[in-house]
């Protein structure tokens, strides 16, 4: 165990930290983390000196793996988890999400993001990708736990002039708050919602805004296939071919879900070297009837990354059990027992997800951003441990992740999150009040 | 916390137990143990009085559920979990899982079962339907456990009549054995592999050896399409009427997998009383091409449960886990948005499960076997608790459960069981001597 064990210190930024006795790539590793959070040295056989570390984490044979990136959530939905399962997906939305919905207040995506990022930590992620409202809060809240995340604003205009008028200064206004904060762990984005809820001005607005800004465009694409068909009808082609008519498709768009691109859509992705993010446990709970193309997506040279959405449609955001889900539904679906193997799917959640958000490497190399996890090997699920790239993605959950490193800080260590309880507490008040007022609306 | 934390004997068998402030249906309830292991008192208000009961267990507002049922698995695959994943399953059989069983001991699967027998305690199970080689060790692990069994020798006679006379001694041998045990929480069962690989004849005899002997017939059923091909060709019918026409199909039947069954094969099913063993996780990985026709399944009124299989298709046995892979694959392959809701799939893993083996009810109620499980609501992904069965087929993985009950024995408390570090060691040992010996066997 580390030397200065429970030390507290040891959560704070800007700590130098060496690691020992660490499994990476099936040697014993040591790896030290300078005070910028940089990967400073990675040697083997464990001639590691402590130097000018400050804190020695002794690893103890835990197996090391770069972090993980979720690219495609929202957050505060945890503050969702439950409400509604089970339902038709109109009366679902209609019924009881947006009702619920439209009494959020920016108190309530605090506390809702806060303990989404605490549940994320617990499972290995240290970097997400999200949208929703209220994002000002939301950034606040990674701010304050030390995650990156790229943060959007959620625009949907219905083809209203007035309520487009209303994103694009939302949109613009979370830019500049963002930008403000002169944190390089968090960016902002634009988030167009989907081809289907935000108008082809609007769509244009977010790619020119996109390019200009220098940052992400976030979106939903292709996720059942009724958008296909109203796409088709509206647009008089498919959703892949509208957004790129619309400049929507470039290095620096993330499109969640992509379940029913065709061939051709895949090339396109492919070209325009777009980051796809795959939603395999929330496509399977909504029953959209169709797996993302894995295989032609990563033909075409699209980057395929992976995502586990928002906590009303998965109900969780562990990435080590979002990775078997994709794992397995490429096999299911494409009728292949070789597609996806298990290097492939750790790959789409760390350089894949780190690529497509551009806040790390998603890597363990000298120079590289300390984004960092230690998954346990004295746990039941990891033993034997032939392979530990099997097991990670088709036998551990994220309940093996014992110590969690972003840019060099440790967030969690020896499955301590410090101040976690409280952010239980006050997440489980905010949405039993939010509840509350909604109920209280109805009478 | 437990007036007597940490005080060991809370984990001997026979003790009596007070567990005071846990959840149940939504309100705060105190539950008696008696000695004999059973409910005796199910109380809610917090009047309960300790009373004659030797040890208060303050569940400190964990949610209380009937513990599990894993109705189809080979325990002691787990010395295989990560071999070998990611390949055509006829070289993934014939190249790396046959050739290392064909090296496997008694003493191999002793301590694999002791593994497995872990794992699935610290997930929340207490009974499991098992069928694999060198079963009197099996049993000896699940008698030390103290959990609950079925335990099958898989039975394969390849329509070779020297095999077969081979395979029922070994049968008669298991049981015999099983029965001199004289241990309630053990029962043996015929486990004739699957139609295409045991004889008419042999079948004919399971059959009946299952009802003169009264114990369950366990086998493999319509896993892949091919098997129904075959059958077609062979028999003249598929699967399902087949095995029905050598008296395979009754109340004491556990047919795993199920996936290709027709509609007339389920109202057969139905008919019958067959239990059916659900394993969606296998059927994704093996990408075996259809889901098992849950709806149709339990409209016939057959007995519809849920499983894990072996570890080296799954790769691990955390019901919790495959739960949510149930209900989502039902919801995915079916196109139904509310097939398999959360109360429903909890059923299928605890009182279906219990009826399927006859080891206990999976109930909370008054005179039944104290199978009990505590989840913990101080975890992330339990936060918030709006409908907790939500939360446990959707949100939660095994790691959520901190107590695990079998017959009124505390066989995880807290998170610990008794001995595990041992077993993970002498595992992870038999893992490695037993690749070391084929593959000094292949020089």
């Amino acid at each position: 165990m580390a030397e200065k064990f429970n030390d507290p210190d040891i959560f704070a930024p800007g700590a130098s930290i060496l690691i020992t006795g660490a499994y990476l790539n099936g040697r014993e590793t040591d790896l030290v983390i300078d005070e910028a959070g940089t990967i400073a040295e990675i040697t083997s056989g464990g001639t590691a000196k402590k130097g000018d570390s400050e804190f020695i984490l002794d690893a103890d044979g835990a197996i090391l793996i770069p972090a993980f990136t979720n690219t495609h959530t929202h957050a505060a939905m945890t503050l969702l988890r439950g409400y509604a399962d089970d339902m038709h997906l109109q009366e679902w939305l209609g019924e009881k999400i947006w009702p619920l919905e439209a009494h959020l207040t920016a108190d309530d995506v605090y506390w809702g993001t806060k303990l989404a990022c605490v549940e994320m930590i617990r499972s290995g992620t240290v970097a997400f990708n999200d949208m929703y409202f209220f994002m000002d809060a939301a950034a606040r809240a990674v701010d304050e736990t030390g995650m990156k995340a790229v943060l959007a604003h959620g625009f949907i205009d219905f083809s209203d002039p007035e309520k487009r008028e209303a994103e694009i200064a939302a949109t613009e206004g979370l830019i500049k708050t963002i930008k403000s904060m002169n944190n390089p762990r968090i960016a902002p984005a634009v988030g167009p919602h989907a081809p289907y809820t935000v108008s082809r001005e609007a769509l244009t607005w977010c790619a020119e805004c996109a390019e200009s800004e220098d940052i992400l465009l976030h979106i939903h694409l292709s996720e059942t296939e009724g958008e296909v068909d109203d796409c088709l009808e509206q647009n008089g082609m498919r959703p892949a071919q509208y957004l790129d008519s619309c400049g929507c498709l470039s290095e620096r768009t993330v499109a969640a879900h992509c379940c029913w691109l065709d061939e051709e859509e895949c090339r396109l992705m492919g070209e325009r070297g777009v980051s796809v993010a795959h939603n395999p446990a929330s496509n399977m709970k909504l029953a959209v009837g169709r797996a993302m193309p894995y295989q032609d997506l990563m033909d075409a040279g699209a980057n395929v990354t992976l995502a586990t959405d928002g906590c009303s449609s998965n109900n969780n955001l562990d990435m080590l059990e979002e990775v078997k889900f994709a794992a397995l539904l490429q096999k299911f679906f494409w009728k292949s027992d070789t597609v996806l193997p298990a290097d492939e799917a750790l790959t789409m959640m760390t350089s894949s997800g780190a690529r497509a958000l551009g806040l790390g490497t998603g890597t363990i190399e000298v120079g590289a951003p300390a984004d960092l996890v230690l998954l346990s090997r004295n746990t039941a699920a990891n033993i034997p441990c032939y392979n530990p790239v099997s097991n990670i993605v088709y036998a551990l959950s994220g309940a093996a992740v014992e110590t969690t490193i972003c840019n060099g800080r440790v967030l969690m260590y020896d499955r301590e999150v410090p101040g976690e309880q409280d952010i239980y507490q006050r997440a489980a008040e905010t949405a039993a009040s939010l509840v509350r007022r909604k109920e209280e609306s109805v009478e």
